[in-house]
Order: structure tokens, then C-alpha cells, then sequence
């Protein structure tokens, strides 16, 4: 897989590292950033993660047989639909972001019934807590995991190509719905994202000197953007509100048994947590 | 600060650590491991944590200046008072336990009116969910903060002894009372047990292919041993259930955030999180 052009729209941490890694792997002769901010996109230049830019997504898209959608949650539907519009029929486009129901149906219905292009939406399970093109890297997902999200049975190939994308950028690939999707993120990662900013939140700075690797590794993805996060938790609010009625039950029955002093359920309690803890490895 | 012998009591990350701090940098002639079981004493032997063993806690304190208990919270207070009974006169305790309250209670009751050693209890804030001396660390205490917590006045120069204890390995001291002591850790690091292990039982193991980093931090610590760590939260009961009533509050802001639709609360809460977590560092 070789594309002669590919146009990425957002090149902060995710969208930068797309194109630094198609870049080192030889697999993009042009890869053009599109974004907003210009100082962001002389980043993106700076760091070798696209060949040119612009600030005109109509322009940016034009001639790419590949379009990769990482902005803001908030902005990805509208610009899926835009760059629709002006890239070539049958283009393959998808996204990277972070929660996928509302994005693809907006898009499904923006698209309508015969899109001119092929969409299929996608969620890296990859990042960190810095941002920005600069922190760009051309392994963020090698063997990390990639959701893939069509919405009927006649994506099928646009899904694998969309696969096989991400595959040669060295991650791994799943297929779901998108509502699955955003059912097992609002648990796998929107939930832990409460949690770290909760009791980030709940400790006062003067008791920070107290705080050891156990706080720290806690509630260490608290220092990512509050803007990016807002609008996934927003977008994803119904799963994440069951998600965390289902933790403030797990974290109830820690305090009956501590205030109960029992110490078998308590026991039984930091096993399960052990366990599954475990089974994840590193 | 050199000692002719001192004996540690409790051989695992935090004993094994202990002894071969104080080996490596020449800080001891003697370094006694006591323990309940021979193979955890192999293994401190093994990686150079100690110069002799024993399973005879009256036998091993004979003639130690110093007496390191570092064995699980429950066992604490009933070894140091053991100890107390058969080391020299004057000699100094202080122990590692991450709970202090009632440890320094029954000691101090138990040694009555006129001690006839010096004991001052202290919490080095360093470990890692690796247990045993297999694990131990010459660095393990470099540049960590231990909590010494004297219990009377009359105690000053004994606290100050035990605080160039830890200095000597590499620590950082700073001196408060149990009670408070107590209060703060429940929040810096008993909470986030919890916290970990309760976000971690409520995962299903079957959803942890679609945990990334972010999970992986947040339930890092959930790894530790629950043997330990229920003796801990059980022993801190009181702090433990107000801390975690206070982030259920929390918890509970971000639950009405959601569900009203309020983003600027949300943003809130999530920009507090950020500063508190920037604040650390790292």
C-alpha cells in the first residue's frame, strides 16, 4: 500500500504521527497538513511529519486518495463532510477520533445514500499526555490497537482498506460497531479519565509533596487537554454516566467493607482488582 | 553515621531495600535480616541485602544499635515492642509501615513511662508493585520523602536520629504527628489504592485488549499485594471512608455535569484536575 497523496486534517500528537510514521516508512510520496492554527502546521513541517501544508481543507484535500481526519471530537463530523466535498470520488477517508456513534451517524447521514466517497471511521488506542505536533512519533501505534467502525454490511472493503492503513503504520485492527465501541471505551478509557482528574481534583496542592508513584501513576492522563476531553466525555456522555454508576458501586462496596471492618470482603476486593490488573500485563 | 550492627526485621521490597542501601554505602558492619520464612531470608541474602538471617527476632536485635521493622502493618507494633525487650538500652526502632496512628499507640503504650529504647515511627513514600527483596533497590529511597512521627516532645533527639537515618540513605524528611500523617496519606496514597483497584475489578477481563495507557496507569498500583494493602486501608479505616466520601463528591460532579449537558463545569472540574496533576510533575 502506497498512496500517492494523503491529506490529514489535524496534526497535533495523533494526526502528526500518522504522517511522520507514513513518512519514515516511504509509504506517502505527499502528505499535506491541514489545520487551523499556522503555528501548528509549522510545527508539523518542522518535525518531518508532512511534506507541505495549508489552512484551506477545499484546497488540502484535492487529489488525496486518502483523507485522515484527526482533529477535536467536536470538529470531526463537519470536516469528514467538508473534505467530501472537495476530494476525489471515492477517496478513502476515516478519523482518529476517540469516540465514534455520533461522529459516524452524522456522517452516514450527511453522506446520504450514495456517498462519493468512502468513508469508515477509526479510533487509534494510542497517545499520551503531551500534545501537539512535537511530540510526534513514528511508533505511537506500533501494536497498539485500532478500532474500526463501519456502519453497514457494504463497507466491507472500504473497512479493510482503512485496516490495512493502520496495519502498515504498525498497529493492530479490530472490527466493531460504533456503538460497541463507544459501550467499551466509555470503560476502557473515558472512565479512567474521570477517575485520574477526580482525585487529581480531590487533592489539594499543599498535600502534593505526600504523593508518591502511586498518586502519580494514578492520576497521571489528568494532564491531558481538558478541552479534547470535555468534548469526548460530552460526546460519549450516556455510556460514560452508566460506566461510572458501575465504579461509584464497586467503590461503595470497598467503603461498607471497610466500615464494616470486613476484612474478607475486602480482601476478595483488592483481589478482583489484582487480577484484573494482572491480566493486562506490564 | 555508620553502624557497628543493625537489624531489620521484615525482609521484603522496603527491608531488602533498607539493607542494601545502608551495604552499598558503607553505612553498617552488621546488617541482620529476621523474617518468618527462610526463602525470603535466601533472598535477601542472595542479592547482598544483608550479612546474616535469622527466624529468631529476640536473637537477631542482640546488639543492634537499630532496628528497621519492615514487615506488614498488622505484625508492626507487637515486633517492636519484642524488639524492645531484647535489644541494647537506648537502642533505636523505627519501622516502615504505611499506616502510624495506631502502630505509634500501642507501642507507646506498651513501652510505658520510662522506655528503654528510643522508637520513632517513620513512612518512607517509595515501594512499587513489586514485591521482595528480590525487587530491593540501593535507589529505592533516593530523593523520596519519608514521614517521621514522633509522638511526644520528650522524643526530639530520637527523631532527629531517625531522620538522619533515612538522610543517610538518600531520603527526604519532614516530621509530623501519627494523626496527621494519617489524614494526608489516606488521600495521597491509600485513596488511589482504591481508587486503582476498584476501576480495575470493574473492568471486565475480557474488554482489556481496548485498554491503552491510560487504563494502565490508572490501575497500575492495583497490582500491589491485597494482603498488604487490606492490612493498610483496614488499619487507616477512618481517613480511608472520609476520603473517599469526599471523592465521591467529586465523582458526583462530574456524574451532574454530564448529565446536564454542562460543559463549563465540566471543563472545570477537568482544568482543576490538570493543575493539581501539572503541579507534581513528571
Amino acid at each position: 500500500m502506497r498512496w500517492k497523496k494523503v491529506a490529514i486534517i489535524g496534526v497535533g500528537l495523533i494526526g502528526g504521527s500518522v504522517g511522520l510514521t507514513l513518512r519514515r516508512r516511504g509509504l506517502a510520496d505527499e502528505v499535506i497538513g491541514i489545520g487551523r492554527r499556522s503555528s501548528s502546521l509549522r510545527v508539523a513541517s518542522r518535525v518531518g511529519a508532512v511534506t507541505s501544508t495549508t489552512m484551506d481543507l477545499a484546497r488540502g484535500v484535492r487529489q488525496a486518495e486518502l483523507v485522515v481526519v484527526c482533529s477535536p471530537v467536536e470538529r470531526v463530523a463537519a470536516q469528514i463532510l467538508e473534505a467530501a466535498q472537495h476530494c476525489p470520488a471515492q477517496a478513502l477517508i476515516t478519523d482518529a477520533a476517540s469516540t465514534k456513534t455520533n461522529i459516524v451517524r452524522a456522517v452516514a447521514s450527511g453522506l446520504g445514500k450514495t456517498p462519493r466517497v468512502r468513508f469508515v471511521g477509526s479510533h487509534p488506542i494510542a497517545g499520551g499526555e503531551k500534545s501537539g505536533a512535537g511530540a510526534a512519533r513514528d511508533d505511537l501505534f506500533a501494536d497498539r490497537l485500532v478500532v474500526v467502525t463501519p456502519w453497514r454490511q457494504s463497507q466491507k472493503s472500504a473497512a479493510a482498506a482503512v485496516e490495512s492503513f493502520w496495519q502498515s503504520l504498525g498497529a493492530r485492527t479490530v472490527q466493531t460497531t460504533p456503538e460497541a465501541h463507544d459501550r467499551i471505551l466509555a470503560l476502557t478509557s473515558h472512565l479512567p479519565h474521570v477517575v485520574a482528574a477526580a482525585l487529581a481534583a480531590a487533592t489539594p496542592q499543599d498535600l502534593l509533596p505526600y504523593a508518591g508513584t502511586g498518586w502519580a501513576d494514578t492520576t497521571r492522563i489528568a494532564a491531558g487537554s481538558p478541552d479534547l476531553w470535555e468534548q469526548i466525555l460530552a460526546d460519549n456522555r450516556p455510556d460514560v454516566v452508566k460506566r461510572l454508576d458501575r465504579l461509584a458501586k464497586v467503590l461503595a462496596e470497598f467503603r461498607a467493607a471497610l466500615v464494616d471492618g470486613d476484612s474478607r470482603q475486602l480482601l476478595r476486593l483488592l483481589k478482583t482488582g489484582k487480577k484484573h490488573r494482572d491480566a493486562l500485563g506490564n
